[in-house]
């Protein structure tokens, strides 16, 4: 069991949060924030969403942003696109990558994208062949990969089927999602021991929504198993489907507790802390969301060391 | 890397809990938690601490509800004792296990319980003494066994050392305890692979406090090393030592969400989720906390599935 040197931080705010958020997040609020994120090391952005306006009114400003944040040649610039009118405004926008995503619960897909599993592949490949020529790389995320509201736990098979159908398809790398955020240690290492089996030079990556509070666990047997590139959002915002009752309402795994982990770990990201930090308390501030990570509430060790007058031997 | 088939879960709530909350939990509500908690299934609960009543105001009942609690057979009666007076208090109040506390850190122990690490260590001594042919077993909880707000991360030596001599003095178990919530899973492998390999046989658990949102993982890593006895608290409540500013200001790992994780690893903890949940509810409401847990807030997979319609795959 070992843990890699280093790993890589996918910040999911400008997409998966704004998305989420109940607000319209002003466009120009929009940009500061991501050019803020693109000072703080991180190396990749999900900036936003090619889709249609009105399936995502939050992310209506999607060709405005793109235009309009100031782009690093250290940082990869990601979109996610739902199909090849996406892709055609990602190709327009001259992202550097795209996320295609592909659902593997059948009930989970066809009441939220309405289409079969042939289909939703079948825009990958379309994806795919789009992005060939261009330099955009293409991600496929997994949408459902352990656990469905409606199904319960995914069969490890279905998983492995659908991993092994989108790298046919030709994407260059592939993560899977928690979607719902109910994935648990055990459920995690025995999918990625599996697909590390069939694809041991694959390039896989974890997005895992916090609904149970198993994240880092989560985050934890996924390194273990073999995984360094974690998507994750600033203050946790984002994340699953909300049921009734406000079931599954927790989001995502914040930026700044991954980060603080790993560094703790002695695993590099390159993301300054301090950094990225204040940018989470900026937006905590800007959208009123009280001190949503532990690293806000809590502290990190350097703070409680300071505030406590004591000498960090931590290093 | 193996993980344990079944684990015990220690309660704190009664006392780390009841310790920390600012007000006073009257004694009846006390007495019917703890009984409400003795019926869910839970191995153990740490009911009390018998300290001085201007030390700790919120536990100044300890021997009124050591009276009037419903004592199961099933579950050992645990009480915190800070030296020999409350020795003799848990003996007349007929615990069935005490935790007597050693901190590792100097500068810690001697700005809270102003003694030497000799002194501290010769406390544990006379516990053990008084507890021989009683049927009193005891256990050793050492704070700051991984961090201290004010000397930084402990050396991996320093907590051998107490662990040898804690264990040299005679007691029956011996806890981890991160105190400050600032623990990482690298910092619990490294500090437990070293704990078990002088000590293959000691019965070693772990009190991992939540500051840094990291406890779920810790608790992850820990068991990976071998360890299956876990204190948690009911609602997170407990938890370290807070800062100015606030810092460390967050709590224990709620107990719904380690059983959660564990239910869901498939490891069992013989706790009946269903009533643990109506506990964890209860006490939110009585002590107006909110929704303070994952499990609370989210909900658990059977609850989703039942929200959605969907029917379980999860057993």
């Amino acid at each position: 069991m070992t843990l890699p040197e280093s790993a890589t931080i996918v910040e999911m705010l400008p997409r998966d949060g704004f998305q989420r958020y109940p607000e319209f997040v002003p466009t120009d609020e929009k940009v500061e924030i991501i050019d803020a994120l693109s000072e703080t090391g991180i190396d990749e952005i999900e900036f936003t969403s090619f889709t249609h306006p009105e399936a995502v009114p939050g992310l209506r400003d999607a060709d405005e942003v793109a235009e309009r944040i100031d782009r690093r040649d250290d940082v990869t610039y990601r979109a996610l696109v739902p199909n090849d009118i996406g892709m055609e405004r990602a190709i327009e926008a001259d992202v550097d990558k795209v996320n295609a995503l592909v659902v593997i619960s059948d009930t989970y897909r066809e009441k939220n994208q309405g289409m079969s599993l042939e289909e939703n592949l079948e825009q990958v490949r379309n994806i795919v062949e789009m992005a060939e020529g261009t330099g955009i790389e293409v991600e496929a995320g997994l949408g459902t990969s352990f656990f469905c509201p409606y199904e319960g736990r995914i069969p490890l098979a279905r998983t492995r089927y659908v991993v092994d159908r989108v790298l046919e398809a030709g994407v260059d790398e592939v993560t899977l999602a928690t979607t719902m955020g109910m994935a648990d240690p055990s459920g995690i290492m025995e999918t990625l021991t599996s697909v590390y089996e069939h694809h041991p030079n694959a390039d896989v990556g974890v997005h895992l929504h916090d609904t149970n509070g198993m994240s880092l666990a989560n985050t934890l047997a996924a390194m273990q198993c073999g995984v360094s590139r974690f998507d994750t959002s600033v203050c946790g915002l984002g994340g699953g489907t909300i049921l009734p009752g406000g079931l599954g309402d927790v989001g995502n795994t914040p930026t700044e507790d991954l980060v603080n982990m790993l560094h703790d770990m002695g695993i590099e990201t390159g993301v300054d802390f301090v950094r990225l930090l204040a940018v989470a308390e900026d937006v905590a501030e800007r959208l009123e969301l009280g001190t949503p990570s532990h690293a806000l509430m809590g502290g990190t060790r350097e703070q409680v060391l300071e505030v406590a007058g004591g000498e960090s031997t931590t290093d």
